[in-house]
């Protein structure tokens, strides 16, 4: 089996950005439980100011959903844009991931409204495929 | 020769990212002719809500030529930004692809107006390139 | 050595991304040493419309330095954006890359700003590593 340690740095970096394409469209669709899936059953997430992280997969759906609940009334599409990843390999095999997040939102017949952020992330390589360990945004 | 079904993933993903900046480029140069090269001879676009699909070649220019004329007088300069790709090999060989694009309009002296749209696309190699064989654009 | 004239063309834009990616954050991060030492010794900068290109690391640390004076008491965090990126060898080795490049500006408890620019940039590789030969800006 390959994994993300035996990877040119080339492919590690598209592999990334394969694996933020697939989990964001998910993010933006609200398919809380897709997205959980795409961390690791350990995972931590920490996504707002103020308000402690989640962690395992089942506390991460938990806390969408509580977050989502906000919304539930609001015709409000976000997309999750994220570029500018800047990848590295850790030690331990992990990969140590910073990128720019741009979170747009868009509400019927108004302007996009958008939100920068960074995200600092931990992936980790299980069976071939990517998880996120941690999640970490940072708001400019 | 390879065709996209022989590339891995990542390769395919890189290829795609690469067709569409090419591709954009040429919309926003106002490249109408060129824009259309990048779809197949029999292709489909669709690309604004209540206007019905233009079919071939011949008929993406005419199409567009027609859309682009009420920009005749706009000193307005258009950005597509793709991203956020995900690609997915179909059975046929075909390379289907869901990937966010944001239209940045630009106008002297004005703040940029955004558009957040997602092309679904269905892309096909022949003879080593890639073609746009189907473009639908859905709007947020 | 492997050289960008080896590099096959897929492999080559996503060691373009990984190096925008890089380069960007440091100049995000105002780490403008950093930024300077992604050019090679040298490279010539034209960033602003009316302001003359700055030449080699040393001129471009000092026009950055005095360019930055005037964000000193300004609490603005600065994204550079940069996709859809078309990449093309040259005769003489060197990587021709013309990307779109979208400056994100945020301000405590405010819109983002956004500037849309086109980057003109000639890349070489010394070492195995990617340098800025030369960057031409231009604003739509």
């Amino acid at each position: 089996m390959t994994t993300a340690a035996m990877l040119d740095p080339d492919t590690l970096h598209t592999r990334v950005q394969r694996f933020y394409a697939a989990q964001m469209q998910r993010l933006d669709e609200r398919d809380i439980e897709g997205y959980a899936e795409t961390f690791t059953d350990a995972a931590e997430f920490s996504h707002t100011p103020g308000r402690p992280p989640s962690r395992t997969r089942a506390g991460i759906i938990e806390d969408l959903r509580d977050f989502h609940h906000r919304f539930t009334d609001d015709p409000m599409q976000r997309r999750h844009w994220v570029n500018m990843i800047d990848v590295a390999l850790a030690e331990d095999g992990s990969i140590v991931s910073t990128a720019y997040c741009l979170v747009v939102k868009v509400r019927p017949k108004q302007e996009p409204v958008f939100v920068s952020t960074v995200i600092h992330d931990v992936l980790v390589e299980i069976a071939g495929k990517l998880f996120t360990r941690s999640r970490h945004v940072s708001y400019d």
